[in-house]
């Protein structure tokens, strides 16, 4: 049976003229005990919630997984996808995509990404079996990850954190090969897996990678640990080919006719390029369908329980927020708003709506890189989530932001939770490549990161984000909300909640700012991106001033001068550039309105407000790196003051 | 004299009403046996070449290192800066910057950078020591680290790499305080560090924090160690603070005047805020004077070497690329070109021109993140760096891109030494931390980053750049290459070489490109950023195409399209936004030109190029994601073609 995963890779890479062949020959043996024997799961219903979830962490070796869907039967997974692996349009492309293809559990490539998104699969289980009971949730989550996996640092960050939890039912097969692209692992790395994994707090083990028995008790020991397990399986690269086997020749590039022809001889291996024989699939489909009583008998379960239980896990597990749920809660926080309204930080603003939201959707799951207090994620009598307490919604993540980031993306993909958590904003660097996941799958989760500007004051530059709101606005898929004052804030929350397939950042101040808004108003201005906060009096606007966050405050300021002046401005808050982009053009044009100035104001570099206010419109924000000192001196340092916007303002409308 | 560290740091806090008191006091023994007894250095001379090298990798702890440059006696290190603390334009911001104070070995704040940067210099030490002889180089590396540090998953890839290079003259001395800032350690962190670090081939110990006795004994035997140290000591945080101490209370905020009074009582320290007894002083100036002797014998050893072998220590040490031998190379380069014109990809180009530059810049340290044969930065017998051959020039980073950016840092801080190394564009996003402290540092390390954009074909969107390009375009003093034939990558390369004080990325193609441009034409064309590479013909030019990279060859076949529609058109070349920005305004408005129609074209997202070709301009690139297919089957699918280009181009003429 692992031959026929072994063929499909060899013919598969071949025929693309491009791909990896090395993994999955040499994790063949390891697959065909886990799909064939172990996992849980039914080709018949791809999306079952109580499926075991398979990741592989090591995606350049894509052709594993879609030869084991097309073999266990898989509908989508034809063998014409497999013949057009890696071209346009298939559901075979170079590295699983999770969108693209039913099966594919997460989409993996970027390396050490998988086994971290796992951490967070294993969580969401976890919590939800606290939640709604084992019987309805009871999977586990595996793993098989390539060296390359646990040389990046987010594995650090993974192991520690899943350990630290006791996430027993995450077993990890690590595919021990040996060589990397640059040639053997030696010349790179010299890391004792198995005693770094238990330093973790992981059960750890050695097998023979290509020992069937051996992988079997391995995983069967592994399941019966109260800790995460590493499995690590010495096997050998492109396993079976005669003169590629075991060399970094065999990782990335086919394999070539006569390689694969004495693979074919030396694996027994008769049938043409793209055929299985009938007795080998129809062992496949054998083991694909292994699972289909307990699917069955999960299904009765289910049925057995009472209407509004059913519903509510069906809801869960469907990802739906309602919207009428969403309005209620936002009329909510308004409403307290209105009664308490005062000067609050916006990261304060998010705790207040958070206050409200929490009870609201059991849904959310909070966290924080350790900077709880800081970043306001946490409200009052949330349960932190640990070992003992599954059901708690809140979890420590420690310094670990690439390790949250994708942490968040598995427990969107596992679904049943809607997941938010908390860092400063600078630090969305060291948590980028998670985030362009969620973009790139498509997954609802929120960050919240605070500490978004020189506002942040004394902490100086490195802690002093200027080029991120541009560089975060850069990844496609993403919203990027700023949110000026307390109102705009519980408006973001519910924009980002209510987008079932896009991840949010939601940008907050340190510092405090007035309530520009009006908290009575119903609906939600910051659905179109960006919108007039403040009408120009006394005649036609001459100015229109843009701000997004800490900075509307300062336009506001601003357009006072300007009055005083004789001067008519506006003022449009712009919150959510994507949202904005994706209003119909009418309304933009209306937003920007006809005054002849321009000026957008934004305590962060220019890149990206072209496309709003056009390449002509005037700019005060930061052109470099911030400094340390309290943040009203670095606003006034850096010319970010009402004054100053006046100022341009004036000066432009002089120039005509 | 520990407790004058103490004092300063409440005191220095206090009055700035922000910062860490914690850290300070819990290791200010610790720092106290360091800088009192074992490190070699001397506030006379800063920037001895053969001091130790001290890393405080827990940046926030930034008072504990203002504290021992005062007390050892750092000229700029008066007491008028640390009662300063924290306020604009002070040596003393809230985390130590390199650029701002001398004896602030590396800008850190950002947790895990400082100790992956001081792999860099351990590594810098190495080779420099086998490269000029250990009577020259001859020193060690110390770090103080948080458990922050070792959560950040950076760490373990500084660590793996250390252990696995073997670099014996690097401690690492943990302030093992069980605190972070959400409480309690075991909130969200049960990780053996002990044996964490010896899994990575470290030699690894626990003693007490603070027992003097202890730490220099295990210092002292971390010396005689063939492997890198880490000695873990057990601290109380904020120790002597009275009910603060051992608490996360202590970590980011003044103590307030009550606790510190108690502090001073139970520390028995009598002097006013700002005071240190002469006593103490003076027995901290004498530790600060240990090495001046030993410094004195280096530089007599060092003018003992032959006048040629001083010019070249003292060139290497000094940072000077000279640019006469630049000039040479890049001509010599030129030279090579001209005698072999076809087509290559710039990935391929960059490596042609190393095998020039290599051999001319013996500083030039080469590498890949396990990705060499991709990112072609290992030319022809550029021997690898490794225990047994130190002289090596090419490191096998693994797959650790955030650390071998880190420790790129920390090569190019130490001095003697100009790293450059390889990975793919889209994995920028995995060390972005470094490279931002790089350029807020102003250190000139080269980024070769290949597979720049969905050219690279099957691979698919996880591997395709597309937001990548304005992301590192957005980071403040950053230089972004994007050359479009053999010639223009030879001349971006003496660029990044000749700029002392800003670090660049070159990014490049992996498919074959033509050459557009003359190789015997002198100069540099790419020093203005952008220049016009293909005039309009019969006429004045109707239409001013921009392009970079790879799509320069699209804008020139469109180009030819349009002028067999009678359009006369222009081509401008745009290797280097941030070298246009910088140029005189003159000359960048003869780049742009006057035609009416401008369109830029780049297989990337458009952010960042309304500032130079106008937010009016048309652009042809990206949306969206890229997806898994030949190249050549992408570009035309995502309309990055001549035809579409041209098209846009008469379109927008007709327009008017």
């Amino acid at each position: 049976m692992a031959n026929a995963v072994r063929a499909l890779a060899m013919d598969a890479v071949e025929k693309a003229k491009s791909g990896h062949p090395g993994l999955p020959m040499g994790a063949a043996d390891i697959a065909t005990v886990l799909f064939g024997r172990v996992l849980k799961f039914d080709p018949a219903d791809p999306h079952w919630f109580d499926r075991d979830r398979f990741v592989l962490s090591a995606g350049h070796g894509s052709m594993l997984l879609y030869a084991l869907l097309h073999l266990t039967g898989f509908p989508q997974m034809t063998m014409a996808e497999i013949e057009r692996f890696r071209q346009l349009g298939s559901r075979t492309p170079g590295h699983p995509e999770a969108e693209m293809t039913e099966g594919v559990e997460t989409t993996t490539g970027p390396l050490g990404q998988g086994i971290a998104t796992a951490v967070g699969m294993a969580i969401a289980e976890r919590h939800l079996a606290a939640t709604f009971g084992s019987d309805l949730v009871d999977h586990r989550t595996y793993v098989l990850a390539s060296d390359g996996d646990l040389m990046e640092g987010i594995s650090q960050e993974a192991i520690a954190l899943a350990g630290h939890l006791k996430l027993s039912k995450l077993i990890v097969l690590f595919d021990d090969n040996g060589i990397s692209i640059d040639g053997p692992l030696r010349l790179a790395d010299s890391v004792d897996q198995v005693k770094r994994f238990e330093a973790c707090g992981w059960a750890a083990c050695r097998v023979d990678g290509h020992d069937p028995a051996a992988i079997l008790a391995a995983i069967e020991a592994a399941q019966q640990s109260d800790r995460p397990s590493l499995i690590a399986c010495k096997t050998t690269i492109a396993f079976g080919a005669p003169t590629k086997a075991g060399s970094e020749k065999s990782h990335g590039a086919p394999l070539g006719p006569e390689e694969i022809a004495g693979a074919r001889r030396a694996l027994g291996w008769t049938a043409p390029p793209f055929v299985i024989p009938d007795d080998v699939l129809a062992a496949w489909r054998a083991a694909g369908a292994r699972s289909r009583e307990a699917r069955a008998a999960w299904q009765a379960r289910l049925a057995a329980r009472t209407a509004e239980e059913r519903a509510e896990f069906e809801r869960r597990a469907a990802g739906l927020v309602p919207a009428e749920r969403l309005d209620a809660a936002l009329a909510a926080i308004k409403q307290r708003l209105a009664a308490d309204p005062k000067d609050r930080a916006t990261r304060a603003s998010s705790e207040f709506a958070l206050e409200t939201l929490v009870p609201a959707l059991p849904e959310l799951i909070g966290g924080s890189a350790d900077l709880t207090g800081s970043n306001n994620t946490r409200p009052k009598g949330m349960p932190a989530f640990s070992p003992e307490t599954p059901a708690g919604r809140f979890i420590h993540y420690g310094i670990r932001e690439h390790g949250m980031a994708a942490a968040m993306n598995g427990m969107a993909l596992h679904g049943g939770i809607v997941p938010y958590s908390g860092t400063f904003l600078v630090f969305s660097d060291y948590c980028r490549p998670s985030i362009r996941l969620a973009a790139l799958m498509g997954r609802r989760v929120v960050h919240v990161m605070t500490h978004d500007s020189i506002g942040l004051g004394e902490d100086g530059p490195t802690h002093q984000p200027v080029e991120h709101l541009a560089a975060l606005r850069a990844i496609p898929n993403l919203m990027v909300f700023r949110p000026c004052d307390a109102v705009e804030t519980a408006e973001c929350w519910a924009l980002a909640l209510a987008a079932a397939h896009r991840p949010s950042v939601l940008a907050l101040s340190r510092q405090n700012l007035p309530q520009l808004r009006d908290a009575t108003a119903p609906g939600n201005a910051c659905a179109g991106g960006a919108y007039e906060l403040l009408p120009a009096e006394g005649g036609d606007a001459q100015v229109s001033l843009f701000a997004s966050g800490s900075e509307v405050a300062i336009a506001a300021a601003a357009r006072r001068l300007l009055a005083e002046r004789g001067i008519a401005a506006r003022v449009v808050s712009v919150p959510c550039f994507e949202l904005f982009f994706d209003a119909p053009q009418e309304r933009r044009q209306a937003v920007l309105g006809t005054a002849p100035v321009r000026v957008a104001v934004e305590a962060a570099i220019r890149q990206g407000w072209d496309a709003i206010v056009g390449s002509d419109a005037a700019f005060v924000g930061m052109t470099g790196f911030g400094a340390s000192a309290p943040a009203p001196d670095l606003y006034r340092h850096f010319g970010i003051t009402p004054e100053r916007v006046a100022e341009i303002a004036a000066e432009r409308l002089r120039q005509g």
